[in-house]
């Protein structure tokens, strides 16, 4: 009997926001596994601002999804069938995968993923998988936040940005957090302990932070870029530091954006930029996993998935990133425990 | 007797290029030292890209120069009367002072400077005095170059080009000069050893680029700015760094530049930017001294200095700065031996 499966193809590439039609769902045979590679049911689909980086031809930092391929993307689920040596059914593996409830694989990009007592395979998957180890390195190891530095999140409730500000809050920093809208607001400072929150839908970002951080900026952990991040970047103080870890405001621009530098502030400032993606840090993950775990262990670092069901909608859901309307890790459950 | 100086102040704050009339030279009596100064007369000023800065109340990393007051600048000179303990007639200082062939000081900013056989006064203030700690700080803490790399440096010429180019090659790099003019270009590449050297004034230094390194650019050492600058950024590789040092061609700028930015390029490609003020490792200088100076005296870095004559020039010399026309680190020779 030919089993099924249900895959996203990236049909046509997106011209600005991603559209109806970009991606196309199929429903398609599977074949059986062969010598070394293993069928692998998808439980948890992690949808990330990347993606769209992805459909695009844009210069990026692996090839885009090639036209008609299986859309790429995060994933966690069983091993359902195996003729892979040292992988046997019912083991959880996670890791780079396709928008698809069904995958076979040799199992490149995919890695045994624990199951952690205490903490849903939600949690862990949607923290681990990728937002953890962003937020992780990206922070400690390009933003060196000191005690009493005040540091800046944008994107503050997404998946990265709240755990950004709660390690920060951990290093001793002052955090404030942008949002997008009161509720995400009330949650990084209420639920997660931010010591201050912007919401750039009803405030000016540059009064703001003039108000709640005077005498400046020690470390921008940049998600978003345009007009925020140069508020922010105009704020940053002598040594400032500035993890650049996306730019989510621009993936859907049609035309290559005006971006204004700060070449003179960058001098003067002797401020740090450095551009990052979470793979760089690959051979240190074990050391997040580690480290983060305990704190998520501990009830120290508070982690909110944002989950929507059915593989079938994962285009409308995927543009709930570029306009802000998930509320913590975007995942889609694509099929039951 | 009353003892007379010669000094330049800074009559007004210059709008572009500096102009006659900016500085002002005076003739004035200076008055016996206290308890706790000394009185240097002063050899050589160095002039330097950062003067401008100065000049200007521009956002700037020390306070600008006050009208009226001395012009600020790197000196090197003998004590000749002294009032200050540890101090003697006959000491040689250098350090920071004043555009001025006698300086009534209590020290501050300045220190001893030590005789070293084998090396001029000229080139061991021109080089150690701020030129030689920017190269060898800015290159290896910043731009971390790894054998095989390729290093491209603009003012390929000027006093920290010509030191930054060296060690690169010491460290076996790919070296790319950039300079204005034949000459400039045939010194880099002939007599210091750079592997190749672009005429910025006779070729498209993205061409250039794309010919002498087609797989890219591994650290720009940025003096410059404008659009030299943004065709060595767009030829930057995977994890490229760029020491951001200067910016000397948008210094005579009379309105904020246009400044491009390169957010998504920093981003993908992973690129770290650092701005630095050759003070930020004012504490570790000795190591400089000590490995350059070594290098310097086995012959395997060599400096050129552009040595001017006469303080009441020096407005004019000054300005060689900022249309290319000095030749070496740029000195004004103000007191004879």
């Amino acid at each position: 009997m030919t089993m099924m499966r249900r895959v996203w193809r990236l049909a046509r590439r997106p011209v600005g926001e991603i559209a109806p039609g970009d991606l196309s769902f199929h429903e398609e045979p599977v074949a059986e596994p062969a010598e070394g590679q293993f069928l692998l049911r998808v439980r948890y689909l992690s949808l990330d601002p990347t993606n769209r980086i992805w459909m695009s031809d844009m210069e990026q930092y692996m090839p885009p999804v090639a036209l008609g391929a299986p859309m790429r993307g995060g994933v966690v689920g069983r091993v359902v069938k195996s003729r892979k040596a040292g992988v046997a059914e019912g083991d959880l593996m996670a890791g780079l995968g396709e928008w698809a409830d069904l995958i076979l694989t040799d199992g490149q990009g995919l890695q045994p993923m624990p199951e952690i007592p205490g903490i849903s395979l939600a949690a862990a998957f949607g923290t681990f998988g990728v937002v953890g180890p962003t937020a992780y390195f990206g922070l400690l190891e390009i933003g060196r936040p000191q005690a009493g530095e005040t540091l800046v999140v944008s994107a503050a409730a997404g998946g990265v940005g709240q755990i950004v500000g709660q390690i920060g809050k951990l290093k001793g920093c002052r955090v404030i957090g942008i949002a997008g809208g009161p509720e995400k607001c009330r949650f990084v400072t209420e639920e997660l302990g931010f010591d201050a929150a912007i919401d750039y839908r009803a405030e000016d970002v540059g009064a703001a932070l003039d108000r709640l951080a005077p005498e400046g900026v020690d470390i921008n952990f940049e998600q978003v870029g345009g007009p925020i991040m140069s508020a922010v970047v105009r704020r940053l103080r002598l040594f400032g530091r500035m993890p650049l870890c996306g730019l989510i405001s621009i993936y859907n621009a049609t035309e290559p954006p005006e971006e204004p530098g700060f070449w003179t502030l960058i001098l003067m400032r002797r401020l740090t930029v450095r551009g990052f993606i979470v793979t760089d840090f690959a051979d240190r993950f074990g050391e997040c996993f580690q480290e983060l775990g305990q704190w998520m262990l501990g009830g120290q670092v508070k982690t909110r998935q944002d989950i929507r069901p059915g593989l079938e909608r994962a285009d409308a859901w995927v543009r709930l990133l570029y306009s802000g309307g998930n509320f913590g890790k975007l995942l889609v459950e694509v099929s039951p425990e």
